[in-house]
């Protein structure tokens, strides 16, 4: 594990459930995507959707996702961290992305898309992220993210 | 770019500056690194502290940034969301990596590094990355994220 855990928070690292990491990271709306190019990894920030077993986010076709992220394997991380409790927590999906092309899929992942209004285009891609690995932590002893979660989620 | 600009936040995304760039990067505490590694990308939190044109970060010999980052380019991302307002910023340095070993360099690290008193111990390894890219960009018009950078470093 990094160094947050030893410095920003006072505390030790506890791995978090799959349960809690599910938690977590459905009720997020913007976390970062890494993939990996022949020149190295890029972060991308994205709103995503959590869609049963997947994260699905948008993206358009030239872009570092649309270029290098379909079936690559990618990993995404959303995170909490509060400098005054000096405490957080950490949660990551890493999986291989293809892309949602089906008509029954898309729409699927559109009505669960949060927020719901998006403007509609030709540029949106949407891929899926269906995770192998769900792992998070948190930092910090005596808190639990789940419970201190914010209303991201205003419909 | 990702969707962020199109979802969350109403606004376009503009540019930032490369000065803007290194004031919020200096600004922070912790980031997000991403690296690859032969089964796919990962991303790790780490507290980090800006040196001269480097990021430093600390890690573990046998954590997944001390055995695949040292040589490789590194992308570290510091970000910052406001969901009420809908609008937010995003910095990436990007780089190889290569680990602090002269006593002078190490010297100069720990003199910087925020906050001052952190845990020594054997386990300490620092990683630089000297960025060749830094870029940036904030989502929503009419506001800077220099003027609203809250205060992290408190000595």
């Amino acid at each position: 594990m990094s160094d947050v855990s030893q410095s920003v928070t006072a505390g030790e690292p506890f791995e978090l459930s799959q349960e809690e990491c599910r938690v977590l990271l459905s009720a997020g709306l913007v976390g970062r995507v890494a993939v990996c190019t022949p020149l190295g990894p890029h972060i991308v920030p994205v709103n995503y959707s959590v869609v049963d077993d997947s994260v699905v986010v948008r993206t358009t076709p030239y872009s570092i996702l649309g270029s290098h992220a379909r079936g690559s394997v990618l990993a995404l991380e959303v995170d909490q961290f509060d400098y005054e409790r000096r405490h957080g927590w950490s949660v990551v999906a890493r999986g291989r992305a293809d892309l949602v092309t089906g008509a029954d899929e898309l729409e699927e992942v559109k009505a669960r898309w949060q927020p719901h209004a998006w403007a509609a285009g030709s540029r949106n891609l949407f891929l899926r992220i269906r995770w192998s690995e769900l792992t998070g932590r948190r930092l910090g002893a005596g808190w639990s993210p789940v419970d201190e979660l914010p209303v991201h989620h205003v419909g």
